[in-house]
């Protein structure tokens, strides 16, 4: 005879405005499951997306082990823990087979699965297999917008062969850039960073950057070697016209932020460059573990402001996101 | 005292009429430059780009050698050689040195460089480092071709690692689709030929394909196997409402065809599909010559059609090219 446990979630609502609410679940955990108490959760702008959806938000939990199912092997009541954007696959398709899980046709993925969960929550129940070990360097608070936030733009450089020699521009100092900035410097690139104006310069290179341009009004771009890379961190979409000139033969360009139309680039230009235009999303585990190991070395942090995970909390936080005044990366906390 | 060598040319016009005319040369080779006997032309789109312009028109050639300059080191007098769009590149820079001499920033491309000399043309002189033997087994007609087209299809599998497991798509059988459809059919790959009607199917099996969709009117395509590649041997854009269902997660695109407009790809299946996006143009040297060699092996040969070498022969073949009546590519022929 097992009963049910009841937690606290908050969920996107029509008006906008995240509301309280609650979801229930077995209490006896089953398979590979695990309850998690959630600590710390990152704010991302995916969530924005979801705000006026009738379903839990939150996809850069942080927490700790309450209970471990039957069928788990490596965690244990205490274990800190993080997810992110996949909390389950299908195991068995080219794509899991083969360490890619994240583009498995079957992925349990935020918005689109297990919507009666998130990390805007006191706790949660996930597979095992979609949890990540923190790290003990690492707090919860840095931990948590690490768990997207920092996969993607680390799986951009790693999966994709980014070579200590490159010189990597990233565009855009916010929630992506500002981590991008860090591992690609970590890494050994030279790092570029092109933002608006040069409010941030100084942060810019705080952060490891080797150069920072000004974009903003300027027709023609300096830099010192031309980008073998770029890291588009800005929900706007690149200007061309200024970046093609400084894209070294062979660029890649990683477009990170979400656009609901088309991504537009002139054609002979990617040709005669022989650019490179790369879709990706977050990170699969193997890449996600690895990226928690190389900011715990390297000491690689996310600039935090924290909100408390209550719903006037989630709306400052939201609010202030929206209006591009996050400094660098949202975090709530539960009370 | 050394003369000078006047050859015959066919140079673009602002009619649109290409005319005959004259290019002269020293007589005495210099360097390593190559005096070549036009044997055969292929006629590309890119050529129709520059039918106005005053420029020798031209750039899949073959030849034979009748003089090679004092610092040759491989062709002698009577070797069959062929050229493609690349003339010469600066050897020093980054590209130059790791074999992608076709990004090298200071390249002498075809219509941007050299254009007192093209294949349209009784002659040419050009750097034996930017010539390329012909197989015996090939002929002078089936070579030009491959000068262009063939290298930009094979180089999009071979530069970018097709694999013998892949499924590949050929959108469009015209005059690299159709050597596309031989070359990835030779390399082991599933190949799926795209094309509007069924009017080129048989054609398109007996080339290698294994499977032929029709696109016109339809609103779903019905593939056995998602494509893992896309080679876009179309000059009209990809209409991806069709194709995004049908590729396979992390699949590569590659546009081959040239277009003055954007390239254009919905943002989100981008990302959620980890797809690439891939610009290339022609192949560098080590790969022209791979191209070259696997095409004799395989016995793979464009469908040509030969016009003569005179105004009115390349007027026709352009015409017929501009119209989509070549069948698949056009080959000029020296009277």
């Amino acid at each position: 005879m097992s009963g049910t446990f009841t937690f606290t979630v908050f969920k996107g609502d029509k008006s906008g405005v995240p509301k309280k609410a609650t979801t229930t679940k077995p209490e006896q955990l089953t398979g590979d499951n695990v309850l998690v108490k959630v600590t710390a959760s990152g704010l991302c702008g995916t969530d924005l997306h979801y705000k006026t959806e009738d379903m839990v938000l939150g996809h850069e939990g942080v927490g700790v082990v309450e209970a471990a199912g039957p069928d788990c092997k490596f965690l244990k009541k205490g274990d800190r823990v993080g997810w992110g954007y996949e909390h389950d696959s299908c195991g068995h398709c080219q794509q899991c087979l083969s360490g890619n899980e994240t583009y498995c046709p079957k992925r349990a993925m935020y918005g689109f699965a297990d919507r009666d969960q998130g990390s805007f929550a006191s706790h949660a129940v996930w597979r095992e297999a979609f949890l990540f070990k923190i790290p003990d360097e690492m707090s919860d608070e840095d931990a948590a917008p690490m768990q997207c936030g920092g996969a993607t733009v680390f799986n951009a450089l790693h999966a994709y062969n980014a070579m200590q020699t490159e010189t990597v521009g990233i565009m855009g100092v916010g929630g992506l850039g500002h981590l991008a900035i860090q591992f690609a410097a970590k890494m050994g690139c030279r790092v570029v960073v092109l933002s608006g104006t040069d409010s941030k310069k100084e942060e810019a290179m705080r952060l490891g950057a080797h150069e920072f341009i000004t974009t903003k009004g300027k027709k023609e771009l300096q830099v010192s070697q031309p980008l073998n890379r770029l890291l588009v961190c800005t929900s706007a979409q690149p200007n061309w016209e200024q970046l093609i000139p400084i894209l070294a033969p062979g660029a890649w360009v990683h477009p990170l932020s979400v656009d609901q139309g088309n991504f537009e680039i002139p054609y002979i230009p990617l040709l005669l460059g022989a650019i490179t235009i790369q879709g990706s999303v977050v990170a699969p585990r193997y890449i996600h573990q690895r990226m928690l190991e190389f900011a715990a070395l390297h000491k690689i942090k996310p600039v935090v402001q924290t909100f408390p995970m209550t719903e006037a909390g989630i709306k400052d936080a939201m609010e202030k996101l929206d209006q591009g005044k996050v400094h660098f990366r949202a975090v709530l906390k539960p009370e």
